[in-house]
């Protein structure tokens, strides 16, 4: 235990939902209690992320919603334990934890929370890796372990493979022997883009319109899984490649087009049409045991070198206009965070 | 054993996929032998049935399919045993069977079979019941069993109510304590159609304009299990009522419209889009002992009135030309079966 060391913390707030740059305000929220209750931790955040799904929660379009008025958004990022209330042991000052469950509101510069609420994680994985974890790479490990089992040599499709969840699917994917096949739009930079992930791991990088025969000539095994976070037609290019008995898995929809299902792939070749939000059944089955095992297993990956962390742009709380003018440029290939120390 | 009652036997044979009507062929086949081999019987047609499977089967569009040229059409039917050969205990001379897999070639006069291929059933379900046996009631069970454990008291909906299936669901879903809501297409004699599945036991009848509506007015609890044979717009409308975590189960594409598989309802609701086939990975996984299980539990609901036949329009097997012609009559409402014995 100790006092706090910041007289205030300040705070993204919305009282109303709305686009973020008309709704949120940066505002001091009250000091921190001179004494923290028990189970109680004062964090100070280093840097948070800023999601797909932190924008549609602002928006009001997110089925988990922080209560208004006076909500902070914010699912994801990293933090500094500054001080801990009575009865909490495994949290110590100066660690650095995560969030273990979403809409705690990590767009702030600190705050008082329940510890249970936070996993520790380790230092030397630095800080984009960190205030990255607890979306992104745990969704691709549990689309890669829950919905087929997948042996060494076995294959995985997806769309939307340059995505911060596809390239963690390469990734894991890679590290367990699996083989990916992965889409991804036809674009100005392709070699490059193909360079990239291959460089991460992927065996096959090709596009919708290439993926049969490219896939036919790469000798690779049709997959069991496909991932898919675009839609429409990416979404039966992956599905028409499918083995007998295999699932499309959706966890995106870039393309606002829906995913079609087509009658003769359901009845005769058994596939299934399923989705994937970690927020949801997953979250209830694995409860915060496997939460935090999923969380160690990829904080693992990153100690040995098998995860690479995302491309980052940073932009201080305090400019966090600045952030949400960036995250609406197209094309942006870099993920945007808050650094929340400045 | 005994010696051959026939001759010989007829069979609708043909020896390329095209319409039934250019293709099919009635033909005499060589005699019965005087001696059965090991575990054969002889069988003498009774009255096969014509469903959607065996057109497509001769059209060439169905995956499975017998071998050409000489191919004898017909997945489903009733035969008497005529006599057995050595190591056939399971069987008798005047006993009722029902294919075990489909196949075999039921629109014939007669013909020598291996008695592992099939299933006693008692004469006292009538001749109707036994030739629809093996298609529609079974799959009907088998729907109302795999995807979701249901309890009396659950629901569960579909459209195309009004199928040899559909009738089926809500006669044994009556029958377990399972309460069904029904999609039927607009039509002159609604009412009719209304009282006639409430008589089989429906608990709402309603068309996919009203569903919604009639389905909050009823109260009546969401479904987990929605099933569909008709795709498009039909389909579409039973999965947004699923309740989270709910599949829509596809039988069958009637509207040839494909089945729309929404992301959000995917992704935030859990709704998974899965099909059903009687002959696929179902049949593998419940193997032979099972496949008589569920053929039993049908003759046992039929024994207990809780199944009424299909009403069927019987053609000789020799004017098997009318049956088709009458095949292709719009909304017949009649089954078209075979007489096999004429």
């Amino acid at each position: 235990m100790a006092t706090s060391t910041a007289a205030s913390y300040k705070a993204l707030v919305f009282d109303q939902t709305g686009e973020p740059l008309d709704v949120l305000q940066l505002k001091d929220m009250p000091p921190a209690p001179a004494e923290l209750k028990e189970g109680e931790v004062e964090l100070k955040f280093l840097q948070s992320s800023i999601n797909p799904s932190d924008v549609n929660t602002v928006q009001g379009k997110y089925p988990i919603s922080p209560k208004l008025p006076g909500a902070v958004p914010g699912h994801e990022g990293v933090a500094e334990v500054v001080r801990t209330g009575p009865k909490v042991d495994r949290l110590s000052p100066g660690d650095w934890v995560v969030p273990m469950a979403p809409s705690q509101g990590t767009w702030r510069s600190g705050g008082v929370f329940a510890a249970a609420g936070w996993h520790p994680v380790p230092k030397d994985i630095g800080l984009v890796a960190a205030s990255t974890l607890i979306i992104n790479p745990p969704s691709a490990l549990a689309m890669l372990e829950i919905f087929h089992p997948l042996q060494p040599g076995d294959t995985v499709a997806q769309n939307g493979a340059t995505s911060a969840v596809g390239e963690a699917v390469i990734q894991i994917a890679k590290a367990r022997g699996i083989r990916t096949i992965n889409v991804i739009r036809d674009r100005p930079d392709m070699e490059a883009t193909v360079a990239r992930l291959k460089g991460l791991g992927a065996d096959l990088v090709t596009t919708e319109e290439n993926l049969k025969d490219d896939l036919a000539a790469s000798g690779l095994p049709a997959p069991m899984l496909g991932l898919n976070c675009v839609g429409g037609s990416a979404a039966s290019a992956v599905s028409r490649i499918l083995k007998d008995g295999g699932t499309l898995v959706t966890y995106g929809g870039m393309s606002m087009q829906q995913v079609t299902a087509p009658t003769a792939a359901m009845i005769f070749k058994d596939i299934s049409f399923r989705g994937f939000w970690l927020s949801g059944r997953w979250a209830a089955a694995q409860g915060p045991a496997g939460r935090a095992a999923s969380l160690d297993a990829i904080v693992q990956l990153y100690r040995e070198g098998k995860l690479v962390p995302p491309q980052v742009q940073a932009f201080p709380l305090t400019s966090w206009k600045a952030a949400f003018e960036a995250l609406a440029q197209p094309h942006r290939g870099k993920k945007v965070v808050l650094d929340c120390t400045a």
